[in-house]
């Protein structure tokens, strides 16, 4: 069976690492949804400005040359207690498929086709999207649902700027990426200093008892308008 | 990109015609996700217990070979007004992936690994599944999403026995999968009488003003406990 991508994401996430764990933990995290030249046809997006929502079914790219193990340790459980790969969102998956929901911003219209900006992504830069699909409340929500060892949001630590804040969006957005605490749940060292990419910054940081202090702010030269290859 | 099926699941719906148009319209829809030798391996699904729903990423095998068009008619909107495909969950789609929620009943283990027992299943038996996922509240739920033209759960029909009524468990299948309406949104023909593979029997019925009239029920000898081809 054949799956090509529809689609790439250019996401505010250049690495893996300081990527929210779930979508929607950092509702300022964006997304371009830019379509590949044989599904660039507008036509195909009629009607979606009346939703609020969309999944991606996505390729975990960085991931798929892994193999599989039947169990994984997720960050939920401290990174040291094992459960099945069909218990768990890890990317480390049989079939390397992602699912998120994002919220739609706009929807533009560009010579290429159409781009659909969305908010509350949980996805690096370059994801290759394998399908779009509406999301529908009556048959999609089941906010009762049990989720056994994910016990809903995680706590967010405060964060605070060391060195000078940066124009109030990128701000926010390194913010509240940060407040999800994106160190492995091996490691709590609070001497460690760790780097993350956000846009074209690289952030510097480290984490003492439950505060992120941001202590580096480093522009790269990087060109945020170019697909990366996956 | 390659992907394999992990599972198929085994349901109560032996072909489209009458398969309820959305997951969990029909609680009693019954499934039954038997695993692949190479994926069934018990350890995979450790802790999945604690969760009440999954997700189902599988492949729309009979849409599978169909080219797919920029716009389709959904059902929702009496199948002659044209949505972009994807602002439709239609199965004619350019990756031929389907996106389900069903509520988990049992895990039972056997010989040959688990299997998973699910309820309120909206696909075809045989359906090749690619992945399963718990459901997650805080990232999936969002009960207050704006869904444009999907605009609530579609009415139910009565539903009316004109021949004896089977056993009270399979009586209620019908029952419940019938007052979906499944006739074609653009065929609502009262002379007509349809027929539905439910379990082994072959449903025949008509409808008339939002009234099911059930007018034969013919036993096939088929096993339903061998997975079809796909």
């Amino acid at each position: 069976m054949q799956v090509e991508p529809i689609a790439h994401i250019r996401t505010c996430y250049g690495e893996k690492f300081g990527i929210p764990r779930q979508p929607g933990l950092v509702e300022e995290a964006w997304g371009r949804i830019e379509f590949t030249p044989d599904y660039a046809v507008q036509d195909a997006l009629r009607g979606l400005e009346g939703f609020s929502h969309l999944w991606l079914i996505f390729w975990f790219h960085q991931a798929a040359e892994t193999t599989w193990k039947p169990t994984v340790r997720p960050p939920r459980l401290g990174g040291n207690q094992r459960v099945g790969v069909f218990s768990s969102r890890s990317p480390f998956r049989p079939n390397p498929l992602g699912l998120s929901v994002v919220a739609i911003d706009r929807i533009e219209e560009v010579d290429s086709g159409s781009v659909i900006h969305v908010k509350g992504v949980d996805l690096v830069d370059g994801t290759p999207v394998l399908d779009i699909k509406p999301y529908i409340p009556y048959s999609d929500a089941y906010p009762e649902a049990e989720s056994g060892y994910v016990t809903g949001i995680p706590p967010k630590l405060t964060v605070k700027w060391m060195v000078e804040r940066p124009e109030a969006r990128l701000a926010r957005l390194i913010e509240m990426t940060l407040a999800n605490d994106p160190r492995p749940a091996y490691q709590k060292d609070s001497a460690r200093t760790y780097g993350c990419m956000i846009e074209n910054v690289n952030v510097s940081w480290r984490a003492n008892e439950g505060e992120i202090q941001i202590t580096g702010l480093e522009v790269l030269d990087i060109d945020r308008h170019t697909i990366k290859g996956n």
